[in-house]
């Protein structure tokens, strides 16, 4: 068994500075960050040690997933607050904060760091500690009640196992350890009651074929590649068991906004009868939200499109319409599974019930 | 407007080559091909005066596309007849009608233009340049019947006019002129009755992005190129009037084998309550396949999933699958659009009625 990933952590200076350097008392700690731009070419860390290099690090999707940028949000703080007086770390902090103005977890980790403050540096990294450690507890709740549901919902094809399809990257890599979906995915493997998985490349960025082909191999979980349109045939051909997805946004009535792609495969799931799962944490769901249709879709841009690593793939001036997200009516979600509770939305129950 | 493309025609050399070469007897005629593995970036025409130039430009896919295929076929047994004997001719044919053995256009050309052998040289062109007018006109009919079945499905969204949505390449470039599902978003512009049309890039060997865009953008057809995990949701929120695709192979009861990622827009259409056409020859129509669990799907093999345009998007020893078709039950088909009639499998017509 290959060691966890951890895309971000904190490490203090006298567990990674080299001797002569540890008697600087204005480098206390510093963010360890898996530059994920460089996957799956190059495993290259990123030692922060200061806002400004984790707010680039933010924007250029280095560390990325909901339940990451929370434990970025407060270990920016942690970084000001061993650094700089109250009222520098609370300017610096609204920065940092909008650095992804969309995700609510960023935004999220970094009041809760910032709560602390009153209490000196060393209770705000404590905060932003206690937040990774809970992350963590969360993705093995998570992992172990979407297993068990898999195991409620229906007989296991044995002796092979379960053949599970997830799309995107909801693997360590979009959290602390373990992640989303992918955890489920990974309990069922340790159980060895997994056959086979099945990654969606997830373009336009390439998610699953760079970021959970990466992890997956990694762990030694088996698998196959697939391009996106290939989804849905492949469940119609009955080589899939159960879909499992993670969210960005679930709307109070179960509706749930993910990578763009996933409403496909919940169509599919639908029309061959198999389980459709949506995994994320409970601070995903959105009770501001009373519908899908109150979730705004962002529009990310041609050039995620044009390109597919840096490689024209169009003719030049040709348009294009990149909607990062989908929302999957709630009807067809057959569960959503958080940390804390299995909501049966296939039976009628509700998130915000 | 730009003049018409056509990816494959014969040229003979009083037209083509230069006046110290019109008196070779030997080099009566060439066929012209575009190489479309050089597009978008290089409108590039190969003369072809040999079986085994031709072979390999089908195997490159060079040419491609059910109806420019059989031309091919038909237009190679030409330049063969020139050139060989009768025996010469025939075993050459053999090696062309084989070079890929699952088109089978490929070789019904080659067979109607053996057909004609007996009679000459001469007779043997001639039966080649009947079938590629045979092919012009056949998409002509289409393009129309195609255009007037959208008519009498739905209103037109005035004053802005029908968004149409389409997969893979289906244009001039699979055909000889015009195409089938393009040819019919072409015709509904050409009445002025086109808003948009929306074209998926069609992972994994994007013929969407690199040729349907390009013919577009050549025609000055308004468009934008999508992912093809972004179509359900576009379709979901009602920027899609109706989904427009070609077939490499129609089952006797309307089953359909199309590019893959064509089951996943059907599925969408069905969702939304769109019309879903499919526009193909009536040649496509294979009443030898009751239903479409009798088609065979090929496996194109790993690389092209692994690879974009040469460059490796997943981490090494990834496996894929790619499966390069998928089928889309009759039931989820408003309407088979030939060049013969429009079968309208949604009420319940058969394609072999």
């Amino acid at each position: 068994m290959s060691e966890a990933v951890r895309p971000i952590d904190w490490v203090s200076d006298d567990e990674n500075v080299p001797r002569h350097d540890a008697g600087d008392i204005h480098r206390p700690g510093r963010i360890r960050l898996l530059d994920q731009t460089l996957l799956p070419e190059r495993e290259h860390y990123l030692l922060i040690e200061s806002v400004d290099e984790l707010v680039d690090g933010i924007r250029r999707l280095a560390v990325r997933g909901a339940p990451a940028l929370g434990v970025a949000g407060a270990m920016g703080v942690a970084l000001l607050a061993q650094r700089h007086t109250a009222d520098e770390v609370r300017a610096a902090a609204m920065v940092l904060r909008q650095a992804r103005p969309t995700a609510v977890n960023l935004a999220l980790g970094v009041e809760r760091a910032l709560a602390a403050l009153p209490d000196g540096a060393q209770a705000v990294l404590a905060a932003a500690l206690a937040l990774r450690d809970e992350e963590i507890a969360a993705s093995l709740q998570m992992a172990r009640r979407g297993a068990d549901l898999l195991r409620a919902l229906g007989p296991d094809p044995a002796p092979s196992g379960l053949r599970l399809m997830t799309i995107c990257n909801t693997g360590s890599l979009a959290a602390v350890e373990r992640g989303t979906a992918l955890a489920v995915i990974e309990e069922v493997w340790r159980e060895g009651r997994l056959a086979r998985a099945i990654a969606c490349e997830t373009r336009p960025l390439l998610q699953g074929a760079r970021l959970t082909a990466w992890e997956l191999q990694r762990l030694g979980v088996p698998f196959d590649l697939i391009v996106d349109g290939a989804a849905p045939s492949l469940v119609r051909r009955g080589l899939v068991d159960a879909i499992l997805v993670g969210a960005d946004r679930i709307a109070a009535n179960g509706d749930t906004a993910n990578k763009v792609g996933t409403f496909g495969l919940a169509l599919a799931a639908a029309h061959a009868g198999i389980p459709f799962l949506v995994v994320a944490p409970q601070s995903s769901v959105d009770l501001g939200k009373p519908t899908g249709a109150d979730i705004e879709i962002e529009d990310r841009g041609a050039e995620e499109v044009l390109r597919v690593r840096g490689i024209p793939i169009a003719p030049e001036g040709v348009t294009a319409l990149n909607p990062a997200f989908d929302v999957t009516p709630a009807e067809l979600v057959t569960a959503i599974v958080t940390d804390r509770r299995v909501v049966r939305t296939a039976v009628g129950e509700r998130p915000d019930a």
